[in-house]
């Protein structure tokens, strides 16, 4: 006999058993129908991208995460890494055919070696949406709703998005003379929850050169308190007088005002000016999507608007604003908020395969019930009935229906609740009627 | 200025635009429904795994095309080039968990560095569906139904499943004493759509060393007449007292019996003995699957039973049943038949951001049509009407919903259908009623 091969995945790779992938496949199914009630079109892009296309504008860090390799014909190839710059590729490739405002969706795998610990995997899936080729407000508008209805229609109301806008910090840098240090003073104030106030001001120090006095100006954005609109007061009164901090303002008000009267609160919502971003490109508008009942476990679903998405590929650089929803974090959320069952079948009804002489009757019972619109398994071999039915309690199905030749001769079979334990006769021509109701 | 990137994708490899994507995401929801609504449950594995998995049952002609490298850590891994083998894996190493018969459906991308020539890809999407662990005949009678259901629920009508079984073939060459060539004559019989029956008869000849005489016994397969039962009995006249070849006739005659019951007529389902599907590891029922409308254009949907999926990896084998439906080539064939329509949008309707100060108003109605399920996207720029317009009618939308600051004041929109040019005045309240009706 051949040696066997140890079936096994790689490192920081994971299969997906039925339990799991029921409740993914739903959250997918959840954001591609919300994005599309916002009018974004689903679009895909190849897994395999030129290599020069994906390290055009990444930092170090993603260079060395990404997998990449020479195909057979001496290509340099890599695997995309995020879903952004495939994004700004195929914008730019496509432009001409798109026609711009264009709004897209992409739920697609993207793979990064990064470190395992800290249960990071290399291969998870992510569900980005995006408005390229407007400035608009409106936009940044939309993408708020856009969020909130997402997280609600997966099945969360304990969740905040907190709002932020680059402008303001911008402002007030150019009020203290250091307009140019956007990019270190960020860096550092993103770092706040996680090294702490004098730390960060420490930071402020030797990367941007603020004084001690000016830093604190600047983390005093940190600590503002109050409803949105009080916080929002606060703001304006410190970067009044600069351009780009009263757009800041403005645009927050814009989106907060927009929000509420839509119905959105500031239980869902909050004005967080401590938000940053680590990244580079955002400009304008910046969210970042907590679980109130995860404290210390990250965003779930964060973006921003950015002004140049297509400046590495085109002359004419395109704006726009959109955001990603972490899929299988928020899987592995919902799993220690205990939000998943276990359920390990997408079918609600199990026939047991009773009566070894009834297929064909069966098969027709199961037809009845799918022209309702019901899922229904029949067991693939005539065992012992009690066996049979303990296959469909692991599984987790909903109802059995069972017949043997004597109930199929009276034109019925007994309809099982496994999980009320109740049971009941039904008329066979009542079949598909019986679960429509 | 620096040097720009051209944005381009690799050979082989393509962009989905929108309107070839919603039909695509049509079809992989269609899919999922229908093997969800049969007890199938999704699953998911990584696209890398360890080399020595891809390679472990390979013939030479995939270890040719698979994408492989080694990863930063050394480890040798290759781009999964198929479902099965992913399938195999996963069951040897979560057969505990699992437990048996396990019905899957996996919908994966495939990556094949094929020749591009003929419009192949190197990158396309499987969606397949498999039980596993059971000899039953009720599971080849069940995934028979199962191509059927899937075929009508995507929107076709001519399409033609030929039936097959290998053991047919096994019996007669059992019969002419020629039961250890069973794989050269399936190879030879193979190509007889493409290079003829004389040339398999030498092939015959060549390769397995039957006679001419035995060649044409063979090849009388290929041409029955007859409706499914008359060529059935033909086919056990032919093979009547070898135990493989009789059980061939019966299981053939179960599928083809059950298929009748639940009304699938021979227009649909044919039994044709020159199918043989060029992979050794069939040991049962096959298929392959026509579009009528596409003569020539090969299978869209195959697949077969199989007594050893797992093999390689455990002593205990397993097996199983199921088929391929081969997503990306169904695609490009319902474009070749007009099947596919140039909308470039998933919402139905399209409001106008026509008065600058009305944005609030606008995101009330789109939330109030929305609760009734319908899509709805706001343009993000108070643009003129006209351009507006032009923008919904390129990209396909059914209604705009039009509101100036009068109308509003009215409380009322204007809702106008445009494909039939025809336009009417609605009460805002009733505006979640009017798309439910």
């Amino acid at each position: 006999m051949a040696k066997k091969i140890t079936p096994r995945t790689l490192k920081g790779f994971r299969d997906y058993l039925p339990e799991t992938m029921i409740p993914r496949r739903n959250i997918i199914e959840t954001a591609a129908r919300i994005y599309q009630s916002y009018g974004f079109v689903p679009i895909d892009t190849p897994a395999l991208e030129y290599l020069e296309i994906l390290t055009g504008k990444g930092s170090d860090e993603t260079d060395k995460q990404l997998y990449s390799f020479q195909d057979k014909g001496g290509r340099d190839l890599g695997m995309r890494f995020d879903l952004t710059v495939p994004l700004a590729r195929f914008v730019s490739q496509h432009a001409n055919e798109l026609g711009m405002p264009f709004k897209r969706f992409h739920i697609a795998t993207v793979w990064r070696g990064e470190n395992t610990q800290a249960g990071r995997y290399r291969e998870f899936m992510q569900c980005d949406f995006d408005t390229i080729g407007t400035l608009n407000i409106s936009a940044d508008i939309e993408c708020t709703l856009v969020i909130y209805d997402l997280l609600r229609a997966i099945g969360f109301e304990n969740f905040t998005i907190h709002l932020n806008n680059r402008k303001v910090l911008s402002g007030l840098l150019e009020k203290l003379g250091f307009e140019e240090k956007t990019v270190p003073v960020l860096r550092a104030l993103d770092k706040i929850a996680k090294i702490g106030h004098d730390a960060v001001k420490a930071e402020m120090g030797e990367t941007a050169g603020l004084s001690p006095e000016q830093a604190e100006e600047v983390l005093k954005l940190t600590a503002l308190k109050g409803s949105n609109l009080e916080i929002l007061e606060q703001i304006a009164a410190m970067v009044a007088g600069t351009a780009k901090g009263e757009e800041g303002v403005s645009d927050l008000r814009l989106v907060l005002e927009a929000a509420a009267a839509v119905g959105i609160t500031e239980k869902n919502l909050v004005l967080d000016v401590s938000i940053a971003r680590g990244l580079d490109y955002y400009t304008g508008t910046i969210w970042e999507t907590f679980l109130d009942d995860l404290p210390g476990f990250g965003s779930v679903c964060s973006g921003g608007r950015y002004d140049n998405l297509t400046g590495i590929f085109m002359n004419n650089p395109l704006p726009g604003i959109g955001a990603s929803l972490g899929l299988d974090r928020l899987l592995t959320a919902m799993e220690q908020l205990g939000m998943l069952s276990d359920v390990k079948t997408a079918a609600e009804v199990f026939i047991p395969y009773f009566d070894k002489t009834q297929l064909p009757a069966y098969l027709q019972m199961a037809k009845t019930i799918r022209s309702a619109g019901i899922g229904v398994e029949i067991y693939p071999d005539p065992k012992k009935l009690g066996a049979q039915l303990q296959y469909a309690d692991r599984k987790g199905f909903r109802y059995a229906v069972i017949a043997g030749a004597d109930e199929l001769s009276r034109g019925v079979c007994q309809v099982k609740n496994l999980a009320e334990k109740t049971q009941e006769e039904v008329k066979l021509e009542d079949l598909a009627s019986y679960w429509k109701k």
